[in-house]
């Protein structure tokens, strides 16, 4: 079971996890609990180094040391939760279970655990309260795992304790079809693969990040994300089953805020692209969607930026357009609809029925780009909640129930 | 140098100690730090404790994991801090440092130190910083070392290094020949003996806790306790020294709020003392300044305890009288005035001097304990600050030139 900063950011919601633990654990079950930093508690000790460091970067081994104490607080008032519910508890730094990771302080990968010491204690009756979000090296310096840190470390203690069941409480009550922010007939998906998920998070819907997603994926370990606040399903990422590819799209997601960059009459010979996103990447800028088109002896590359990142890469751009020789123009306000789902694999017409739908709505497309469960569409920032409730509509994925429990509710009113 | 959580409240304080150690790291010295956790974040996280167990004690295992994070929050932003100045820093835990201690959570003793990872870190030029208060047992589980404890981190680190000097920064300038609250005249120590210290901290002169002293003691160890306010010398606890001896008196101390508890009429028999104070240990009641007199085939025997203490007392003592058929009487607000000094040993006429000085201004003594290098009178509390500073005055302990620097600020303003 692991729990989520808002999940844990009072003494009540940590005895409410704990209740929980207990619960289950009386049920007849080995538990472990994966627990993050209470509620805002990072962002205070984010706040002091920032005041000591007078702004400037901080050294990133003396940050991981830092950070890590808000997970051992939360270890250690969870455990006297439990064991105040008279349920035996025992909490474990990183380092009291030998979750090792390599030497790259605030980013680390974990390379082993030490499941033994787990094991022990789960057989002696304890619910075993493990820090999120922290490594140790072999040297005994502390790491963190960076961004989603705590639900790499869910799914790698299930997976080092081959357990039968990964439970991620969170503050909402699971994946969703698309954001319910933008499209209010956005339903909780009962099942979704790996793959899927996958694709859904890297556009946005940061439920869990992808590498906690991917670990899973590698190991086989089932994760049920649900909610801390009520007993509902939420739910089950798992491997692709074949009844899954029965349906035609899970889930549909937008990412706004984007910018084009677009490279024309580029000298159409080897190493030009190469020599274009090396020199992104060196400049430390994120790309995506990109498309490459030959014309006679001339090519067009062009490819997405987030907007705030447009004035840095920018500079980078001109220089490299001189360099070559070749013209460079500029989009901003674009935005990202895309469709997500296994069944692609076997079924054909999808990209046809979304294109479909946005025409016939009058929303230009810009750009096209597909994955084997994914289609993108580069649309204007102006189309896009538009555009994502029409995609949304067009793939019936759009709840009917609440829609109908809501109807029933006035006419009982009534 | 060890800084107190008073000296590291906020991020500015934390910036002045590392300046500090930068300073004297630049004099060409090799400097550790140890500190204890800023200001009163250890009280936020009793109290996260205590909310979480509901008033219930909390397992001792797990408060160590809880309350060792305040330190592990302190050495992560000093290290930041010294960086921050240009100067090479790490921080340690205890774990990262092998501070060995026993397995008793909450109050841990020191079994051994890794002194060459310090050494490592020092020889190669950088400002070690070392958590204070908290150790790690064999088994890597996380202990603390109960009161005073990052003063017996510093005292230990500073032995396991054959340091050369411990610096004690606090909020006060040193130690006083007694509390400058209730006597005007009371004069900074420049030079004090360990047992000289032990006897006054043991009679409430809290700067330094007796653990630390009797480990400095132990190992030779020189501690300077001095202001982190100011650059002015403090006091030096050093081993005692002939040129000590010629001082007849060093310091004098109040203890306040005691009550003395009389059996009278004591069968005096073998082993009627001990079953007092065993009865009285067993309930967790701490008695001081035991007295006994043996009268015809009868005995009496006094002690004091604190007086909050007393309603507890009460109880176990009246049944005590009852099964040894003897009387017992209680009296409320008292207090002990001592003198404490070196010079002792070898001078008479101290407790003549002190019994005078008392008479004289009609204070009636009611107990007198001493020890070899201490007088104590017990008194009634309505004397008590008039006995302090008479006491004070009859050793001339008081300081002059204060006095003076006063009268002449004064004169040059006229």
């Amino acid at each position: 079971m692991k729990f989520g900063g808002t999940s844990l950011a009072d003494a009540e919601k940590i005895r409410s996890a704990a209740r929980r633990a207990v619960r289950t654990a009386r049920q007849g079950h080995q538990v472990v609990m994966v627990v993050s930093a209470m509620g805002k508690s990072t962002d205070g000790l984010e706040d002091l180094a920032r005041q000591v460091m007078r702004n400037k970067p901080a050294p990133k081994r003396e940050m991981d040391q830092l950070l890590s104490t808000g997970e051992q607080v939360t270890i250690a008032l969870m455990a006297m939760a439990i064991e105040e519910m008279g349920m035996p508890a025992i909490s474990f730094t990183a380092g009291q279970i030998g979750m090792v990771t390599d030497e790259r302080h605030t980013k680390a990968r974990i390379k082993s655990i030490a499941a033994k010491t787990i094991h022990r204690q789960l057989d002696a009756g304890k619910i075993a309260i493990i820090a999120g979000f922290q490594g140790v090296t072999e040297a005994g310096a502390i790491t963190t795992l960076g961004r989603g840190g705590s639900n790499v470390t869910l799914v790698a203690i299930a997976a080092a304790l081959k357990a039968d069941m990964c439970e991620n409480y969170t503050d909402v009550d699971g994946i969703y079809t698309t954001d319910p922010r933008l499209v209010p007939t956005a339903k909780k998906i009962s099942q979704i693969s790996y793959d899927e998920m996958l694709e859904l998070s890297s556009l946005g819907a940061n439920v869990l990040h992808n590498r906690a997603v991917e670990f899973a994926k590698k190991y086989n370990v089932p994760i049920h994300v649900r909610s801390s606040l009520n007993n509902k399903k939420g739910t089950l990422i798992v491997a692709e089953t074949e009844s899954m590819e029965r349906i035609l799209v899970s889930g549909a997601a937008l990412k706004n805020k984007l910018a084009r960059i677009s490279f024309r009459s580029v000298p159409d010979r080897p190493g030009v692209a190469a020599k274009i996103f090396h020199t992104m990447a060196k400049a430390d800028i994120v790309v995506d969607d990109i498309i490459q088109n030959v014309d006679g002896n001339s090519a067009m590359v062009a490819f997405t930026t987030d907007l705030p990142e447009l004035p840095d890469a920018k500079k980078v751009c001109d220089k490299i357009a001189k360099d070559l020789g070749c013209s460079v123009t500029y989009e901003k306000y674009l935005a990202k609809v895309s469709v997500v789902g296994v069944g692609m694999r076997v079924h054909t017409g999808v990209a046809e029925r979304m294109f479909a739908a946005l025409a016939k709505a009058k929303i230009n497309i810009q750009n096209i780009t597909t994955s084997e469960i994914k289609i993108s569409c580069l649309i204007d920032c102006k189309d896009a909640t538009r555009a994502l409730n029409l995609v949304h509509d067009a793939f019936k994925l759009g709840g009917k129930k609440r829609q109908a429990k809501k109807t029933a509710k006035k006419t009982r009113k009534k």
